[in-house]
């Protein structure tokens, strides 16, 4: 901002030549995100994080009608807390960010910064519950975590993030086990509803799940290099942390007995998610449903159009605000018409809204599709109802084009060599049978640095084998790369 | 909870006998917050949570309606960013956890844990702006900050708190000038419309303000215990912290200018004082807007009165959230009518509505004001306009109550020696003048361990001399003891 407007917008790389670099160049150009001075660290700018502020207010409402309530557990853990449950520390130990002072003193203890709360929720649990009437307990926690990661890549995996964590106690097994699917389902239809990201859910090998979970499941999204992205997880923890943290209570038989648990998340890498899958050369395309702006009124600037068309302009602002409808009026008077154009698109904007004076003459709006460019002359009169209508058919289409795009890109393997080459050359997703054995997971990470995403349902009659070993198969999976 | 219900609530310390401990004790048996294993450190539970969360969403909507955005910036801060504004570091650094190890691996640069977030975000502010276009920058954000204090209690000083700190940048010193008092002013509408706590607004003296700002404006609530509360801050940072950071702009005149700036913040102490300020021996009383539950349902259980009454108060119950208000029915069958009002009493819910055989009978329940048990007998046709009708009563009330409190608190002194005695007896506000020399405010620090709260407009013809030196007299200034 603050450049000169009378040409085009910068260019970034395009989307169609290096995926990547474009999908870097973007957020930074659209001001979505930033690099910090610490490695790893990306800030959240004001454009990038009101759409996590649509998705955080939107899931809230989904985890409150669901009877979950909110709270806020410490952001320091003592580390032998975090070693209490054996595979937990052992799983986030390497990657923790360590306190051992505080102001001018070397502490007694050293403090990790939360890489996930268990730890320090299980602890406040065990003291919290006595009896079953205690139960269920349903808190979840929206906060920043950090992980010390290596290699970083703003939204999809940075060492700071922000997330929400649902952290809950059953007093059966079967209680927790419904409570882990219930909140798959919500992420799931969450996902396909309001950010138009088909997901595939299933359940993770032992490999692939969480330090210190029972099952891990979770959704699979494909991204349009053809890698999957992890878009959430859901934890069936057993007794593992219950008994790690001695969380008990009295059942109705009077007897002490270990808590059933669960915990779940998202995080902002779902935004990462929906700038990947939706966007195109000319920038993002953001779903209207989490779009800071589902429109942007630019007029028409000929002769004297500030005396003509932006009063005009103006009235369908305050009007479309008025209707609750989330809208920017672009009457900058230092760019071209051309220049906003080619600048809203770039930011994602789902629908522009042309106004001139030839339009004020017949009393119509020219709304334009930003999948598309696809134009629709509409009266001013009938405008609420129209733009909405766009807006739910942009929704509708970022979600089918990305259906297809998946279907396109799912391919199924019987042999070995298939699998290769198909990850080699096309790569997606493979619908494979494995017989269930680490050896063969492992055979297929060695060779072609692609994991096991997915435990999914059984498609009948298929995949009777294991891909690897040839015997039979225990499970149909997801075999794909990813981030 | 889930002990046995047939008595009464385990007693807590009367706030009338020991304010301290009443203060602690409630938090703990209210569920509003606990002890976590960090020494300083507290768990929110969700019911102090939700507190915040109203907070949080009603000063959000203000924040927007004033043209701010929110965004998120980095938790962790080198050391070497801190230290680019001299009183800001000479501030904060006694009270930084540090961060010096990231897995395995010791940090080259050891990394704060923010205290507040100015250093951070005026670096990346110097990145973003380098025109009159770009201003002004009005940025908020909503996060958790780390200070390691030595003395801390439950909501008013705790090492890790949540807050939202706004950060802008103007072109000018006016500009930056109106939003500091812009911010003040909300600060103080919303404690007094919200929180129904009465606040004073002032300047902090050059003693007392915030490290690295030119001028601290504050609001200063009196608590029950005669001490004042710094409920808020908004800071003029003038170009202190655009200096140190290199945040330059280019005016209209194409010639290069440092930016100027401001920062404000309110933080969950704000629960402590309403806590505080409006409890009584039986326990809280949260200010119906910001109340988990503005209405507590209680079914007289008398006979068989599931079948008769329970049937009703459901009904009630789902008309009253359909209506949008947030109640809770309570249809525990463990625990007796009595227990539950004392129950709900001790957790602060405005309004208790009764119902039993009788009132269904007559088409009636019975509204309990929670402040003076004040009861009215209101038909089940009216109950929504009545209901909201005592909401408002009762916000009106508790903020009546702690104005005349604040009034029958607040004294004048002329001299050293009556502003001694009446903090040394009486405790609350006092008045005076102040001839504006730091010796003066160190007199009566080290005197009576009390601080000028704020320096406030000048009262006509009053407080003509300081009240230490006899000098004439340069502020008219609140003297008390604090928080």
């Amino acid at each position: 901002m603050g450049k000169k407007k009378d040409g085009f917008v910068n260019q970034i790389t395009k989307r169609s030549e290096d995926f990547s670099k474009w999908y870097t160049e973007l957020i930074r150009r659209a001001e979505l995100a930033d690099y910090s001075p610490v490695k790893g660290i990306m800030v959240i700018r004001p454009y990038g994080y009101e759409i996590w502020e649509h998705i955080k207010d939107n899931l809230d409402i989904k985890f409150k009608e669901t009877g979950h309530k909110n709270a806020y557990f410490p952001l320091l853990i003592p580390e032998s807390f975090l070693k209490k449950e054996a595979e937990h520390v052992e799983g986030f130990a390497p990657e923790v960010a360590w306190v051992t002072h505080g102001g001018d003193n070397e502490l007694e203890e050293r403090l990790a910064i939360r890489p996930t709360s268990e730890a320090i929720i299980c602890h406040m649990y065990s003291k919290w519950i006595t009896s079953w009437r205690d139960l269920p307990v349903l808190i979840n926690q929206w906060a920043n975590v950090l992980r010390w990661e290596k290699v970083t890549r703003p939204f999809l995996r940075t060492t700071e993030f922000l997330w929400q964590e649902g952290h809950t106690v059953h007093a059966t097994s079967d209680e927790a086990m419904e409570e882990t699917l219930k909140m798959l389902d919500i992420y799931k239809n969450f996902c396909e509803e309001y950010l138009a990201i088909p997901v595939i859910s299933g359940l993770k090998s032992e490999k692939e799940r969480f330090a210190g979970a029972v099952k891990t499941y979770c959704i699979e999204a494909l991204m349009p290099d053809g890698k999957a992205l992890q878009a959430g997880t859901s934890h069936f923890l057993g007794q593992n942390f219950s008994k790690a943290f001695n969380i008990r209570f009295e059942n109705k038989e009077q007897e002490l007995e270990y808590g059933w648990q669960t915990s779940w998340g998202v995080s902002t890498r779902l935004i990462g998610a929906l700038i990947m899958l939706h966007g195109d050369d000319s920038g993002l395309i953001i779903p209207p449903k989490v779009a800071p702006y589902q429109g942007v009124i630019i007029p028409i600037s000929r002769g004297n159009w500030k005396e003509t068309v932006l009063p005009k302009a103006n009235e369908i602002f305050e009007n479309l605000k008025a209707q609750g409808f989330r809208v920017q009026l672009d009457d900058s008077d230092v760019a071209t018409p051309g220049w906003k154009f080619s600048e809203w698109e770039m930011r994602g904007v789902p629908v522009r809204i042309e106004i001139g004076p030839k339009d004020i003459e017949k009393n119509q709006v020219v709304l334009v599709n930003r999948i598309n460019r696809e134009k629709s002359f509409v009266s001013i009169d009938e405008l609420n109802e129209k733009f909405a209508e766009l807006l739910d058919k942009i929704q509708n289409m970022l979600f089918e084009k990305a259906k297809n795009f998946r279907e396109e890109n799912t391919s199924e393997a019987e042999t070995f060599e298939e699998l290769s080459s198909i990850i080699e050359t096309k790569r997606g997703l493979v619908t494979t049978g494995w017989c269930g054995s680490e050896t063969c997971e492992t055979a297929v990470k060695d060779k072609n640095a692609t994991t096991i995403r997915a435990i999914i349902e059984n498609q009948e009659g298929k995949h009777k084998i294991c891909v690897v070993c040839g015997k039979e198969s225990k499970h149909t999976v997801l075999f794909a790369k990813s981030y």
